[in-house]
């Protein structure tokens, strides 16, 4: 076997973005082992030193950096992997690619599309390889779903809709701020659900069914204060706690979306079905491992929406695993985007969504938040 | 056993809904003996006297009449059933009244505001007992979701969502108008998946969750074209194709509803969830005899979306019918009804939807299509 | 429209079947105009004279006989349906035959393959048409199973499973005996689960799989002494509560079926399903109008169990009802078979399951307890 | 943080097994980070050495064996993990126990009653820590369900039922023996489906409910040839292709079990459910991560199976993984078992299933081989 090129990683965040994408490095030589690369855990760098060298241990990581500046400055990192609260990925990004880093960031891009625009112009003035970690594409059945269509099995598309709801914030006592809930903070998120689920709904759906030129949306603050984890006080709610959408796609079908916090009984559940002429399809994250099928080219007296368990060596990334008829989980979408992004090395071709895709989501979110503070349609410019 | 009131019924149109209605006026006393009244087939009313005398013998309607202003004015009926094509409902429902007869009006109740005023104006005026066929109220399931709700279980809520989807418009060779195709002929239907779809959806939703209060909707008329069954003629398609909203209840809860027969795979999908704060529901039509639940209160380690299996002595309308896991079907929402019906005629309540229920709705579709011509959010002005 | 030939029924018992089978009798031809032959509601019999008036009012029977012996021997009586508990069965349908009467009977055909034996003898020494109500195999997806199954399309069968799960009698305070719970008294059922579950379980798989040639079962009584309705006081409980059994069918596959009244959860779950070489089928009562199918010529990718949704005019039965997308219910398997039955008097086919067809049923059954109570292998001797 | 104390694996096998294994030992210490042993992948044996060489590579073993017994009286090596197939346990595991090593041993643990007794006999003497790979027990829904029976929540056990349901060999063209096929060759396997899957489903349900104390069985071989990988030729298959079998369980309850290969449609389908007197629990592995639960106690009008997708901190296992509503896959019930198997270290307590309760599991395959060949009833004489 040929000794594998090194792809030395700085990782900036340790939450859970980090410890996920981390385990994908770990083992995705493993279960990719003709990728020419191979991810080296050089560094992981956030503030707080006692924390961070626990994870570092854990975790196996060479050293640690206090300071992001000072990582990505380092000469032995090839890439920054940016797991920080939203409101860093611009700065970072930025100096990351000046220093001519490679760079992985968390989703959404950005709070702003003018955040965003300026990370995308960093990147391709410095040309450095570049993806941001929407993993749901990377889903076996959503992958598979994206082979059937690219197929042209569907025909001529006339709807798609997706929800991702939660439950999560429904309690008036659950705080704002700090580490834990910075997503409730509009200055360090930007928005609520919209650039927390939705972006994800927004981008497998443009992957999926291209663009979406029009929105019109509607947001709600359920909850209008809550305590700010830093100062202990009561404090405005300024995210948005639900959002919906329709909109138009550049094909002609129609798109209903909606995010929410405040769906009772719904962990995580991110659905989407897309309806075409002669076929239809269907995906929640709870039943990840199950895609659901519509025919209607089959026999008139057995049409009905088969239940693809999505588990075969034929499917999308599942002859990497085990055996017919057993799972995989939410790490493996991660290992999987560690794998293409590998692969995009050796190839030289990007790996999408690269910066500039999700900018084009950034738009929509951004539109949407304008449509619903207007009330009126707003065009998203997306250039798909 | 004490002899039971006669209910002479006057029905006008034999299709579909004539066929069922019948079925629930021959059936509904042997299910609920104990009601006073009990409904006699005296005549059936349509234009085509072959058909019409064939399916008075085949459905046991003592006599037919060829003009239905005849039956409306006979001496020996008590109660006009309007099943026919919308376009007739205000002109019959009017005549109906001012001849002091109750009516029995299929949904929706008009093809416009203004057609379902003057019907309103005509029952209220005559103080005629009056009842519209928005028969899945009359789904065990539903009812049971209206008990839950009724019973403070849910807390606040967050969210409603509904939607109806069919397919079977999708080939543009299904050609509009006629006896079967009316529905798609905007002068016969007064709107497409809105009055038809959509209003079922949002009958069944402010009996739940009260008011909608101001709508932002989507039409689409993805067919432009297709060939009236009158003239063998192409002709423009008026209606609605496929129709989606958003709004905010008065509760302050959000809704998002979506009507289509553009969804292919799905024959009569209409699906409907409640998210309160405390438990939710989810329903649909192709397992009408499935109520999903989700119990906040459930011990945490358990906490799941119970299937009630509503086929118990205990569920709504359910002692009348067989033992526990057997089901009925979609006749009986009908034959409830009926049951209904004659149940408010003893104790001289309101039938609820009545006529004014049916107009609130009536001022929603309308909204909804101002809104999706306009492009802007629209205040419905129900009053529930 | 020519005039009907009159079927003139006279039903003995008015319990669950009396009630449902005369609701068949009275509904048939609405839904089947083309048949020839139109039940009449002549009279129904019973012991109690109260109640019996009163159920004869409420379904609108002409008359009514408190004597079954009277009733058979009536001139104007051209059918007797069998509604009694098991340990009537026998006499009556020997007393019916001997006077020329076509015979409906309850299942299970007898409590014994002895009587069984008796019965089939005298219908076919008298010459008159007769059935059993084996109602399940009219449900349409259970119909559109065998229709599959004799198309050829499942290749050589390896596997046939069936259950029947039920709840009601977990508690011990429940009673047996009496009018209510004859079921449980050996001495009027003949059996407990066998003859009231396993039977319909094994008359669908003998009708769709063929004969089922050696059994290994085993029994359990779970509550042993209940206190008997008639004379209030404890008894052994005789019947058995449970019942599964293993078996080799003609064909060569393999079955397993169960069935129980201690499956907490389950009120009536009839389940089935056969694999074969190039497909399977899966269906259950609780979600009657689905139907499974998995078929291994489907492309590799998109292998899945199908959820048919049985309700389009394609499917058996199902052009009689309503719309696609909405569902019939338990009754209508009934009306179904009054359908095939007076169709078979218009052909002069026999009407199956008939006598013949259920005694093979009744030697399932007996083979059944006899291994259960040898606790070896038991030869059926079914002829199929 | 402490140093760890190394835990130095030597594995025998590089097959499916192998590699899952090793997957959970170099993965377990980020995932339970308070484990005071570490595991080492000191070497890997197996016959082929260009083969070994490479999967040592790739999995980042230390060195390699190409003779197992080299391996088994290395000083450096702690534990020996058995993965090879059944032909080869006995010996490895015999040899291992009296050089002193811990011992993981896939299952079964023997081909026979005999050898098992013999390797139970080594590690008995031997004192050496044991544990068999029964994965299934740590699937998060399952050791739930152990949760919940041990509370004492069902009551009365009535009713186990337990399927496990593949397709791969419905072909006759799949030939048996060889690397791939060992699994069909009954020198090497010991059994067919019995050994192999009905294994499973017996030592779930021993650690669920208790002894199978007697069984009566049913098996077959569908396809009675196949061609043998090592010689090229056609060879009778002696391994049973299908296994059915009743018992009685200890606590008066019943059970039924099925296991296939010629179930199609199904992958790996692994059913289990249990009836209590006030509650039903029932899974499935297919959808891994959602367990089903009736629970008597509900509302009348609101009972109902309960989904409950096992993602939150509250259940077992699941703190340790990701977010709520996200799921987990096949490979990490193995990780949890290497998790347990060093927390027996520190503890001193046997991790179970030990020899000693695989053995058990051994019993009642052997009881049942018996029982089918026999054709009658046999007891188990398991002690449980």
């Amino acid at each position: 076997m040929a000794e594998k090129k090194e792809l030395r990683i700085g990782m900036i965040g340790y939450g859970l973005m980090g410890r996920i994408h981390t385990n994908g490095y770990k083992n995705v030589n493993n279960f990719f082992p003709e990728l020419e690369y191979k991810p080296v855990l050089k560094a992981v760098s956030a503030r707080s030193e006692d924390k961070l060298k626990s994870f570092a241990d854990q975790w196996g990581y060479e050293s640690i950096e206090t300071d992001w500046r000072k990582l990505v400055s380092r000469d032995d990192i090839d890439a920054i992997d940016i797991c920080t609260p939203n409101n860093m990925h611009a700065e970072i990004a930025i100096a990351a690619a000046e220093a001519g880093k490679m760079i992985l960031c968390e989703k959404p891009l950005a709070r702003t599309v003018e955040e965003g625009k300026r990370m995308l112009e960093a990147v391709e003035e410095a040309g450095v390889p570049n993806t941001v970690w929407y993993n749901y594409r990377r889903v076996p059945a959503v992958t598979l779903i994206k082979n059937i269509i690219d197929s042209g099995k569907l025909g001529r598309i006339f709807h798609y809709r997706s929800n991702f709801l939660q439950d999560f914030t429904i309690s008036p006592d659950v705080p704002q701020g700090g580490e834990a809930l910075w997503r409730l903070d509009k200055e360090v998120a930007g928005s609520g659900v919209t650039g927390d689920l939705l972006a994800h709904c927004i981008d497998t759906a443009m992957w999926l069914n291209g663009s979406i030129d029009d929105v019109s949306a509607m947001t709600e603050t359920f909850v209008k204060e809550r305590v700010h984890q830093e100062t202990g006080e009561e404090k405005e709610v300024k995210i948005d706690d639900a959002c919906s959408f329709q909109c138009h796609f550049g094909n002609g079908s129609l798109g209903l979306f909606e995010a929410t916090r405040y769906a009772r009984g719904h962990k995580a559940l991110f659905t989407l079905e897309i309806n075409g002429e002669n076929a239809s399809l269907r995906w929640n994250l709870h039943d990840m491992n199950r895609l659901e099928f519509f025919d209607y080219e089959d026999d008139d007296k057995v049409h009905g929406w088969r239940s693809i368990h999505v588990s075969e060596s034929e499917h999308p990334y599942m002859d990497r695993w085990w055996i017919p008829g057993t799972s995989i989980g939410y790490e493996h979408t991660f290992l999987h985007q560690v794998a293409e992004f590998l692969e995009s090395l050796e190839t030289g071709e990007p790996c999408h969504p690269t910066f500039k895709d999700a900018q084009e989501t950034q738009k929509v979110c951004e539109a949407i938040l304008d449509s619903a503070a207007s009330g009126s349609w707003k065009e998203t410019g997306v250039e798909w």
